[in-house]
């Protein structure tokens, strides 16, 4: 149950490669991981495949990352990491209310938008039963500094008497993410289904607008 | 790109046993072929399995679906027919404006909650491209009448001053939806990054409340 901080070596033995630039490696290794794991999940991705993408030797793979198991849990600790870090980088406690919570719910949509990965992997992770989300102190970790900064945020709000009172910030949170997120998940079916391209750029753009005035407005007093 | 409105026979001749109850025969086809391909999707899925579940000859599957891929689409064209059905029912019509409203809202909450068999079809569905639904003409004809009822209620209630303009009714379904989809889809992983069992009925009473608070005053004027 504790986070894995050091790569796992399947084996004492240096990769059949020389690796000058190591960080650089990793890097290459865990971005063709996240799309490859997006696609077809931890079961359905084939470590041959990551390796090619990333322009390795197989034996890399394992030498950073262990197995394919622990190179899986390394790409999802990668994209939690990456879009709290972005988060905090919004600054949002040294803004007003109001703008602060517009701000995190336009780049939760933002992200979304730009990163189907993530959402690729979130859906095959669910599926499965999501137990290296659930093994990861990491990614709990990560985490639990949003869920302070909104209930701050909703704190000040309420103080400032722009936003009502009894709102949670984890159901907030997740109604939030929801909005965005499904509209990127489903978007071929909901496209279909209501004869709209929601893959085009001004649809994409009007729901942003709508997702942000939408959530404001459920927080008005 | 016509629905499928007879079953497709692959062959003419009579399936191998005798069918006394064929509504009772393809109701249970049906019920575990939703059940086969919510989990394993298109591909995955094995007629096999679903003629066994069903308690049926694997040929009285081809003699009234065709063939997988016409049983696949024949379970999508039922669970959205049933959703649609159920909402329909509601008779929101006959409601004012703010019931109308909080009575969908709770019922497609509802819907999600007691069917996750219909999230893991909707996921595998737009992973593989969404071609079944896009094809379906029976599945798009299902789905406008909810928008046109959505767009009505939306208009009644501007006109009595209890919902602000400006709200596009497909872009609301698609919000509203989402917040519960995602909390249902994604329950696993929420649940492990927030440390709070999101299965337990009282935090899933919780959230349908908040949903529902959420969205009617995200409609206020």
């Amino acid at each position: 149950m504790t986070a894995n901080k050091t790569p796992v070596r399947r084996s004492a033995a240096a990769p059949n490669q020389a690796d000058g630039d190591p960080a650089g490696s990793r890097a290459a290794i865990l971005a063709a991981a996240r799309a490859e794991f997006a696609v077809h999940g931890l079961t359905g991705a084939r470590v041959n495949t990551i390796a090619s993408r990333a322009g390795v030797n197989k034996q890399l793979i394992y030498y950073y990352f262990g197995n394919k198991d622990g190179l899986y849990r390394s790409a999802l600790e990668t994209v939690y990491a990456e879009i709290r870090t972005q988060e905090r980088s919004l600054n949002l406690g040294q803004m007003q209310p109001v703008a602060a919570m517009e701000s995190l719910i336009g780049f939760s949509f933002d992200y979304l938008s730009q990163h189907p990965d993530f959402i690729g992997l979130l859906n095959h992770e669910n599926a499965a039963g999501a137990r290296h989300v659930r093994d990861s102190d990491a990614i709990r970790d990560t985490n639990s500094p949003l869920i302070e900064l909104i209930a701050q945020t909703l704190a000040r709000g309420i103080k400032a008497r722009v936003f009502r009172l009894g709102v949670d910030p984890v159901e907030f949170y997740i109604s939030v993410a929801g909005m965005s997120y499904f509209f990127f998940s489903n978007r071929l079916t909901l496209s279909s289904i209501f004869g709209r391209d929601l893959g085009a750029a001004d649809a994409v753009a009007a729901y942003r607008r709508h997702v942000v005035a939408f959530a404001m407005a459920g927080l008005r007093p």
